[in-house]
């Protein structure tokens, strides 16, 4: 259904044949877009209304009013009309295609006659366009827009709102660079660079890519357009009254230049589609500095600040990275936009180069950070996502209040559900890489997909891939060659072998970095066959026979991972990991308090899949122990009167039950922890 | 010295002579009381001014200027005033009574004509006295004032600042009331109430005992006064701009009557406070009610909300209590106000009924989080109190910055430093209890002192103890009878025998609850002797002979100590405790991450006395094991590119070694921590 691009040759299409995932691509389709609508349109009773729409609406003269929401509501619509645009592209719908169509018309109403869009300064302050970069997240809203439009465009053909966005960015192009008289500007939430990227990408107009660069270029540089700014504003803010401190440089990542920073700081949903941008443009550039800043950013993040749920931000002061080797497990702040934003990085640094770290990451994050975050019914969010959790110190404990023990009903104004939303319905973009110059075909997640790949020379490979992942680790590829016409082997690699397509090229298939038992068995057509390893992938280079079938054993073996000692949070605990997927002890299968379960080392784990279990799961059992808690001496009668007596042994045996995390809290709300205390060291 | 008072009779009279808390005292005398006086007066370079003096001055008429500090600055003045009276009473400074008559002739001068006395008010807002008494503190300093005079009273035997408390006391007693046109309000930070009882006591005087007595009677009654007065001044608060919510009552402790009280919450300070005021108005009126109320309220803080180390409050947002076991090591906040307020409520407690186990908590939270608050130089204080530091995070995560790895310069405007030069000044007072009416005289601290009692009937006792806890637990009494005259047993339970004096009385020695091998033994004049238990106390009954020995035996022994399961912050770790004192493990003397520290509980644990270190001290050194960092795998060549992996043993073995938890964060910043994990379970 994609449709070419202008400027990109699109080198893969994908369509995502897979049981466990199209269940959550099907909820986004048929649960969560219809019901974002609904929020747009502050028709869901009982929550907050959201004004985006109504925003639009009076920004574009069709209604009376007053702004309303967040000054960045407007990037909850185009966050919708993205994940449409992907929705579309899989799945056509023309009742929502129309009702989509019919926004993009509203949007096209509300653009100012320079192309300006923005309802909350269109509304509300008019004359106040670019004058607060740094809150107001003129040019982050303007950035959604775009990953909107070429979202829209790719998967339906339609130009309208691309055209839109190019007018609008053709305006902030006037406005921004360094040229005399422009704005030395960039935004205080980082979005624009990427989106500018894609535009790019999409109409291959040049200028797009260098208002991106100038943006990165720009940002950090002393002295500090955001305390420059702030100043001619009488160094006021939009968040507070009267006159504010100065602008927390490190929180914007604009305390250095980008090209000088190796460590994540500051809010780390900015931090990663920030650093998103620069290995597109390192990509994109050749900028061996800027590739040397993302290797840096992303290797202090993915050794030091990740959580083993492929959470990132360990403070909810500022939803904001700490720093290295602090991730407390209760206090975390672990945002599902944040691991979106992470997943977005690790793409695009397979991107620049293909090493399985990247992929390993975006998988974690993807099958429990993310994946954790939304319910069932695809209607309940965490927009924190912690891995202990105490319900009543949520409830009682002020510093633990931002950790929600259930998931939250998504309300008018929101990052987390709309971010989801584009993601998992573009997930097919994740799946493989193309490196069509040396005939490569990446797979990065096992994922059950049909895939076409158009490889140098033009030559086409048809490949479906069936994965039982999460919970069965036999992941089958069987290549289509068409003999002649629409997918000939066109390419000097390509010939036909006894009257059937052929093609030479290499199949890389990614080694997970869970898989620890030697290398994985590859069977071709039932035989196996030999690889050699190149950045952890499996590079299988033959020439390729259509209907040829590769069998990829990954057994999927529970382990017990431990946590490097520099993390204090995890000292003397383990988690427990099957495949891709974390684990966790809930109440609701063991005991509380949780803290008192500790895990038997030594003891093997047993695995038995429950069809019963949270809509069905592999269930882990571990031996381990628990405290007496009837031995414990009675405060009362002994005389020690307080909470603490001289150790003894409490421990009892007991038999402990695990859940894959991401199923965790669907039940009666109860503790839950992913590390777990070992019972031996 | 003590000037015997108008209304109690005083019955005991004790004089420190205590190697260890000698030199307490006389740091409070020789350097805090100099070193705040110089604070009070803005004189400390580099430090916040107090403006304290500054404010009376102006509100005497003597210099011009604005009021300086927060609304309840005049109690720091206050403070000083009340340690100073302590200090003059057991040692006598003309130099020091001077400057402090000074001040108190200050305190009159600001004195308005109907008896009100508050700077910022006369200052200030005038016309706006008791309409905001919610935030304002106006009765809390009228509190502290009356704390001093009483104390400059019995140190000095001058009345003034006493008569000038007197005249404020009745001026409040004709503000507030059940009486019609009375306000029917109550402090928002309780102060007044306790202070009330101790003006009673001082000048029998039954009015003030009433109007403590209405304080407590009227608080948390609905409608709530703080309510009402919140709307009544069009809903503002002191602490912020425009309108603000309705006041948080449970912060307040007066979201429920008293008597109707039973976990402790809200700020901890302000509870224990006022528990100490309900402790005392249930002593002196027999109330049973209120009573029932204290020993609930009591139990809950020792049982569930208490830390090892005596401190109290969970959290510090609101400085606050939170929940049952939640005791965080981390971040907690365990204010040093909060834990004298708990010694304070103690002492009032023991004087309802002896029990062990209050005079056990009032010993933990002295020798332990209040004794740990004070530099070795008395100029540095912590007003948080930690179990668990890691000073980067303190440094870098903003959900511990509140947790200070180094003591702080005592600043202008403070509440933690004064308020531990009035306890250690006034710690003569904690160390017995009289009960003249059945003849026995309890000893609740062993801290070597000088002391005379006065049992029914007027027999004179004198008791000399010698102690050397907390270093070693033998402690000796020394009995004094003199034959006629001054000491003379005139009761009809003394008498002489073969010319020495004799006298009968029980000697009640707490047998504390760290001792913890069967009863201690007791020897008078060399002999075994039995004693019965009660309480907690063994009860030594006898006819004392001038000149009697007694021996008590308290063997100091180095225990691992567990936290009930339910506070899961120390599940599966261990502290150390010996006598008294609870041990930390440094970095200095061990490494770091602290949290790679496992303690071998099966090991015996050695002990020393190192008088190089930290002034002197007994060290305790252990097995245990830490993490061979070595071993673990190189992320940069593993392929794991995490900070996760399989576990696998890493542990090591090594010497633990631990130090008293009040000398820690002496030297370089680095880790602490009191809770350890067990090498086995």
């Amino acid at each position: 259904m994609n449709t070419p691009s202008v400027g990109e040759r699109k080198t893969q299409r994908v369509r995502i044949r897979d049981d466990f995932w199209n269940g959550y691509t099907e909820l986004v389709r048929n649960t969560v877009i219809p019901y974002q609508w609904e929020a747009l349109n502050d028709l869901i009773e009982g929550a907050e209304p959201s004004y985006a729409i109504r925003n639009f609406r009076i920004a574009a003269g069709l209604q009376e009013g007053e702004f309303g929401g967040m000054v960045f509501q407007d990037s909850d619509l185009a966050k919708w009309l993205e994940a449409v645009g992907y929705s579309l592209g899989s799945h056509p719908d023309p009742e929502l295609e129309r009702i989509a169509d019919e926004a993009i018309d509203l949007i096209g109403q509300a653009q100012q006659d320079d192309g300006y869009i923005n309802t909350y300064f269109t509304i509300k302050e008019p004359d106040k366009r670019w004058t607060n970069l740094v809150d107001a997240h003129e040019l982050y809203c303007a950035g959604h827009l775009i990953e909107a439009a070429v979202a829209y465009y790719h998967g339906t053909g339609k130009r309208k709102l691309l055209d839109i966005v190019c007018r609008f960015a053709d305006y902030m192009d006037s406005i921004f660079g360094p040229e005399p008289g422009k704005l030395k500007g960039y935004c205080g939430h980082q979005e624009i660079e990427l989106a500018l990227v894609k535009l790019y990408e999409t109409t291959g107009e040049n200028r797009y890519l260098k208002l991106s660069q100038y943006f990165i270029d720009e940002r950090g540089r002393q002295p500090s357009y955001f305390v420059e700014e702030w100043e001619r504003r009488g160094r006021t803010s939009h968040w507070s009254q009267g006159t504010t401190p100065s602008p927390n440089l490190a929180y914007h990542q604009a305390h250095l230049p980008v090209r000088e920073q190796s460590v994540a700081v500051g809010h780390a949903v900015r931090a990663v589609y920030m650093y998103t941008a620069m290995a597109d443009l390192a990509r994109l550039t050749g900028d061996a500095e800027l590739r040397a800043a993302c290797e840096r950013l992303w290797s202090n993040i993915a050794r030091k600040q990740l959580y083993i749920t492929g959470g990132i931000g360990s403070t909810h002061h500022g939803e904001a990275f700490s720093f290295d080797y602090d991730l407390p497990n209760d206090t975390v702040y672990a945002e599902t936009c944040a691991s979106i934003g992470l997943i977005f990085f690790a793409r695009r640094m397979l991107q620049l180069e293909a090493k399985s770290e990247y992929a390993d990451v975006m998988e974690r994050a993807l099958y429990n950070n993310v994946l954790g975050s939304m319910s069932k019914d695809g209607k309940h969010f965490f927009y924190v996502n912690p891995l202990e959790v105490w319900p009543e110190a949520s409830e009682k404990n002020p510093g633990r209040r931002h950790v929600k023990p259930v998931r939250q009903k998504w309300f008018g104004c929101s990052c987390c559900p709309p971010n989801v939303a584009r993601l998992l319905s573009s997930l097919d973009e994740y799946i493989y890489g193309a490196s069509p110059a040396d005939s490569r075909i990446y797979v990065h997640l096992y994922i059950g997909s049909e895939a076409e790949f158009e490889l140098a020379g033009g030559a086409k490979v048809g490949l479906t891939q069936q994965s039982k992942l999460p919970w069965d680790g036999r992941v089958c590829f069987k290549v289509s060659l068409a003999a002649g016409g629409g997918q000939a082997a066109t390419s000097s690699a390509a010939g036909a072998n006894g009257g059937q397509a052929t093609a030479a090229f290499t199949l890389a298939l990614r080694v997970p970095g869970w898989f620890q038992s030697g290398q994985p068995a590859l069977r071709v057509n039932g035989l196996p066959v030999d690889y050699r390893l190149e950045n952890g992938y499996a590079l299988v280079e033959r020439t390729w026979t259509d209907g040829d079938e590769a069998e990829w054993e990954l057994p999927l073996e529970t382990k017990l991972i431990a946590a490097r000692p520099e993390i204090r949070a995890d000292a003397g605990k383990v988690a427990i990991q099957r495949g891709p997927l974390v684990y966790c002890l809930e109440e609701a299968d063991n005991f509380a308090p949780l803290a008192s379960a500790a895990v038997n080392v030594g003891a093997a784990p047993s695995e038995r899949y429950d069809e019963e279990l949270l809509g069905g799961c592999v269930v882990i059992e571990l031996d381990g122990t628990t405290v007496d808690l009837e031995a414990w001496p009675d405060s009362a009668g002994d005389g020690y009167g307080t909470p603490y007596a001289p150790y003894r042994p409490l421990a009892k045996p007991t038999r402990l039950t695990a859940v894959p995390y991401y199923l965790w809290g669907n039940r009666e709300p109860g503790e839950m922890s992913v590390w777990i205390r070992t019972a031996q060291i």
